[in-house]
């Protein structure tokens, strides 16, 4: 086996790591600034780790977006059009490249995600997953067939226009392109703006349970009316809080109104999980991304 | 080059052809009756072109849905919830592999559809294509890397839940699942249920083609956000309008609102489009499903 390295570039913490996808041999935490600052802490903690367990043989990155996944664009690899401060045209997998002389692969983190739960987590054996984090933002990747999937541009389903909770009132929605699609509506951030406070403070018969149970359950039927998915993988912080899963089938169940007749209800309890993955999917996936071009 | 068969099943017709997915030697109409009825005349038709053209290596089936399309399940190849009389849970491929002694490979009409333009259509050499059909209801059919898409279920993107336009007021909507969901507001019937008349006999500047265009807006924005294919192909009868596609693409790009930089000026121009096969494009698909058994 060959040693990888696998990194999960977050907007506020990049996760490093050596080893490879059934497991990390060491893992370092580094938090995010600017691209220069950042990558050098990275690229040094890389260097330590091949000192003491031997070369790498790739680096795979599951980034934070927009990037560019289209290898026939001049800018292939590069983070787009993102408001982070620094971060807009970066090109981690040049620098990366340069400063450790072995390919790299990148992919969004959700996508990275997506191919490690279906491989080693909770959808083990699926051929199709889709995984959705709800946190600072709202992400959703899509793997099928052990590949990630990418056509024009890549899944940004958390962008999604839901039909509005009528106990939502005429809350705005914080999503500086959309207002009020799902990230607009249902990110940590937005769920603050909204109620005044993150779930885990509100209490279990506040409205703001029951609209946010709503919109995953949209979004969950919206995945699997567009995509057909054998698994969906629900993760990140807010999903953390334990009855917004079930809430959250339950509320899938009531939109498809059993017109999908695959989802039975064993599909709904054993289909739509919390993650499975020992360590973060992101940094999983980003192993897995590495061994393919290894 | 063998020879080989492709039937478009729909809910109305049957059309049948012998050739393969460069073009049909010999094709047929058949009316859609009971299963019994209809399959003899198809067996019958292909009976007589096997005496015309020699033998056929396989029969590609593309169908109205649901289809069980699991090979694992007992029930695989069958349609399985359909409100047409005497449909529930026919076994077309069983019938005619009975009948005729070669491979039959089946799989949903819109899903053959998109094989199709993007093998030979409209969005020639696009690794991912959404192929869209608005009609008698709406179905949405995906391709990637030349396969159709599947995973628990099929696609079936026609019954998504939309946001309602203001100007379609408190019409409830003709979809015995789901009341309001995207078939239910913007199918041919419900044009008819919530207008008075089918697009084509209202006036430029009735409300209906405004609303219509928003939703097949937002189908072709949540398309983009969830599975990001290279090209969006948007047939059927009601887009025969031809205003329609323009409208269409103008909504989808307002619902993006900038965010996914891949779909530029000349993106929308040129991957949302009508048809381009030469033939109906579920005819060509299921050639296409034909020619990957046979």
């Amino acid at each position: 086996m060959r040693m990888l390295a696998a990194i999960e570039a977050g907007g506020t913490k990049f996760v490093c790591g050596v080893g490879d996808a059934a497991g990390s041999r060491e893992t370092a935490r580094i938090a995010t600034r600017d691209p220069d600052a950042t990558l050098a802490d990275v690229v040094a903690f890389l260097a330590r780790a091949v000192d003491r367990h031997g070369p790498i043989a790739a680096i795979g990155i599951g980034s934070f977006g927009p990037l560019q996944l289209d290898p026939a664009a001049p800018d292939f690899g590069r983070i787009t059009t993102t408001p982070k401060p620094g971060w807009q045209g970066a090109d981690m997998p040049a620098r990366l490249r340069a400063a450790l002389g072995v390919p790299v692969a990148i992919d969004t983190d959700v996508n990275a995600a997506a191919l490690a739960e279906a491989a080693h987590g909770a959808g083990r054996g699926a051929r199709s997953l889709a995984y959705v984090t709800v946190g600072t933002g709202i992400g959703v990747g899509l793997a099928m067939d052990g590949r990630p999937v990418h056509g024009l541009g890549h899944p940004e389903a958390g962008h999604l226009l839901l039909r509005r909770h009528a106990d939502h009132g005429d809350f705005a929605g914080i999503c500086p392109y959309h207002g009020d699609c799902l990230e607009g509506l249902a990110s940590g951030p937005a769920i603050i703006a909204a109620w005044g406070g993150s779930l885990a403070t509100l209490p279990a018969g506040h409205p703001a349970w029951t609209v946010q149970a709503d919109y995953l359950g949209q979004l969950c039927a919206t995945l699997i009316l567009v995509a057909a998915p054998e698994h969906i993988v629900l993760g990140g912080g807010v999903l953390s809080q334990p009855s917004l899963l079930d809430a959250a089938r339950a509320r899938t169940r009531e939109r498809l109104a059993g017109y999908c007749a695959a989802w039975t209800d064993e599909a709904f309890a054993t289909r739509i999980t919390a993650p499975g993955c020992t360590e973060p999917p992101g940094l999983t996936g980003a192993y897995m991304l590495a061994a393919a071009i290894a």
